[in-house]
């Protein structure tokens, strides 16, 4: 599990940094990312980032001595995804962060970004608390909006049938989600958990 | 797109087969399939197969003359994992296909084996073939049994939301669905869609 703490990792280094580091990071992290959405998980090596990106192999391994530490700097930027902001409209929301889910998929490689950690996080480590962290930073505001009126399972199953919807279509259906996918989802989750209030 | 009749490629060699010719297969296949959820996809190599499984590498490489064939034949091996033959009760129906998937996760590796796919099936091609037939095949049952009270696109978002929910729980969460998991996830499904009907 990931370090109460950890998600400082995932921002750009404090406002005091050099801004000639954070670029390199920032640069150097894009295209690790753009590398493992395109290539796969062992193309994201030191040197085929060197020549890819423009900075020395000797840059690039002072910031990450190893690839573990490139690849997780490198997954953790996914938590930046913008998320739709609540408007208090619980549908409106709802399909609004699934779009924004959804867009994430399309724009940044997310599906294919979280293909490769379902693959490589096999078992407890490094790469597993990478991706804990991302999930949990990623269904954050579908669990928010749901628990205005579901809780326990039922909270948990909801977020997992509606995210699960869009990343099963994405994967292995080879289907980004369209909006109808996205507004048929909401529709049948929210008159699923309507019609259990009411019972 | 698998040809239609390419789900003949899964089955075992028509009975003539010499009984040797087809237990060889079962081994070799088995131990791939072993490998491969266990180590992951470069790992299943002729040579580190021939080593695991115990027959030579010129058996194998007769058998399969590519990574490719083996890894296809490995995979599609998981279209043989039961189904829930149905009652005719629709909730229990549901339950009983989202168990036998949950089970092909818990016995046979079935998360990690589509967490490869999904990786690997990055483009059209031969893998992404496999995945389309297998993910067809996968959910042919619980579309089936949807298909008595939904069509078009409910049809396919319902089938998405309850296999979605046990890919994703399984997969992101780290977490095999259990029983209370799959039972409120049907549940969610058929009030979101009886509430359809009466609407």
């Amino acid at each position: 599990m990931a370090p109460s703490d950890s998600t400082a990792d995932s921002t750009p280094p404090a406002p005091g940094v050099d801004p000639r580091v954070r670029r390199t990071r920032q640069d150097v992290l894009g295209a690790a990312l753009g590398i493992l959405t395109d290539q796969g998980w062992d193309a994201v090596t030191h040197a085929h980032l060197a020549a890819h990106a423009g900075y020395s192999r000797a840059t690039i391994y002072k910031h990450w001595p190893t690839r573990t530490h490139l690849l997780r700097d490198a997954l953790l930027q996914l938590a930046d995804i913008p998320h739709h902001p609540p408007t208090g409209d619980l549908r409106a929301d709802l399909i609004g962060e699934m779009r924004a889910f959804r867009d994430g998929m399309r724009d940044h490689g997310l599906d294919r970004a979280m293909a490769v950690l379902a693959e490589q996080a096999r078992g407890p480590g490094e790469i597993a608390a990478v991706r804990d962290e991302l999930v949990t930073g990623g269904d954050r505001v579908v669990r928010q909006l749901l628990a205005t009126r579901l809780s326990g399972t039922e909270l948990a199953v909801g977020t997992k049938m509606l995210s699960g919807a869009m990343f099963y279509s994405a994967l292995m259906y080879g289907q980004i989600p369209d909006d109808d996918v996205i507004v048929t989802a909401v529709d049948i989750l929210l008159r699923g958990t309507v019609a259990a209030e009411a019972g």
